[in-house]
């Protein structure tokens, strides 16, 4: 809609490919370091909250150090899924002109990947699933394992499955795209935003689902051998 | 790519927009009702095979009247992905202009939803993903629940999650794109090929997930159960 090539040769906006005509583009008057140093900290605040409250001795057990990890990444994503993708999924079409400190970090990341200002459909699509249904499942997950829910381990599954799969299909799209919506190869827009920080949500998802495939066939394995041994019982 | 409007007033094709430019399009020579003949047998062939294969005690286990429906079910998309979804997924650059049967089976499709003739890149993505992954997972889990691994669950709500997800980000996208790639409501078209075709895999996966929620919850609570009485055991 908004992607159609400009023939003027001055370009007043940071995003690629160059030839983006964005008229109501408002340069940022924050700075990268403001953006980045408010989303590193309230992410460190609740990643240091979590591990400190999962210390304890929670519903009758204590958590491995592995499991307090794993809450502390759900809880950052649900702080980024639920508010971060939140507002792009609310507020994309009034980000490029907009002031307000989250569309600002917007049009900051958007230099990794200018699909964010463009309105573009998959990213609005799977932005939409991920701030709706990821954002509250990775809230809902750890309050799951601080009450040793069963379900905990199917939920963690589905959520990491969630990310990876939207993650696959981002990175995908993109690379058909021939990587067109940055400059490629630039240290921090295309290295850092658009390749590291969504590199986390393919490794450490997947490092997840293994981690609930493993949990949850162990347990499958030992009813089965129960049911298999009270199959035999009665045959006898 | 393809997706540039013609100014032409004679289209040479049936997909919608009507403004879509094709000009390698070549009509198929198979009719309709020959492509879904084909599709709907051998869909009921495996159907019908795994139905009666799954009669029998496999594994020193009888299987439910639910579990070989869901079994069939996994078969026919293992089918489906594996072949039909996987033509597409290698051979979508030449659909438009060839005559293979397969390439004439994403013809007649296309006229429910073009995107599969312009090489649409999230439907490019997202296909090659279900043909390369839930494609092969779907007969795996088959096998899985043939020789009762304990696994088959958890590779159950895998596949289930990966369909459900695609097919909303599917449905998503050409909402937001206002249905402009099928005619609307077109009985056929719309409501039969895009509608109720792709709604399956809304509804199965859905209560397939719904399916192995219960069943990995369920099993987990034993085990949690057990775990907290020989705890207090150890506490006594």
């Amino acid at each position: 809609m908004m992607e159609e090539t400009g023939s003027s040769l001055s370009t007043n906006h940071p995003y690629w490919p160059r030839n983006l005509s964005l008229p109501t583009y408002v340069p940022n008057d924050r700075s990268m370091t403001e953006i980045l140093v408010f989303l590193f900290s309230v992410s460190g605040v609740l990643l240091l909250s979590i591990w400190a409250l999962t210390g304890k001795q929670v519903a009758g057990q204590r958590l491995s150090a592995g499991r307090r990890l794993a809450l502390c990444w759900f809880t950052v994503c649900g702080f980024i899924h639920g508010v971060i993708e939140g507002w792009f999924a609310f507020f994309y079409p009034v980000i490029i002109s907009d002031q307000s400190f989250l569309s600002q970090l917007w049009k900051e990341y958007a230099k990794g990947d200018s699909r964010y200002i463009i309105a573009d459909n998959f990213t609005v699509c799977m932005e939409t699933v991920t701030a709706c249904l990821w954002g509250p499942f990775s809230l809902w997950v750890v309050l799951a394992f601080l009450y040793n829910r069963p379900y905990r381990y199917v939920l963690q599954l589905i959520i990491s499955l969630g990310q990876l799969y939207g993650d696959i299909l981002y990175f995908y799209t993109e690379h058909r795209d021939g990587y067109m919506h940055s400059e490629h190869g630039h240290p921090i827009y295309f290295w850092f935003y658009f390749v590291f920080m969504n590199g986390l949500w393919i490794v450490i998802p997947f490092a997840l689902i293994v981690d609930a495939w493993r949990q949850l066939s162990a347990v499958q394995a030992i009813s089965d051998k129960t049911t298999s041994q009270s199959r035999k019982h009665k045959a006898n």
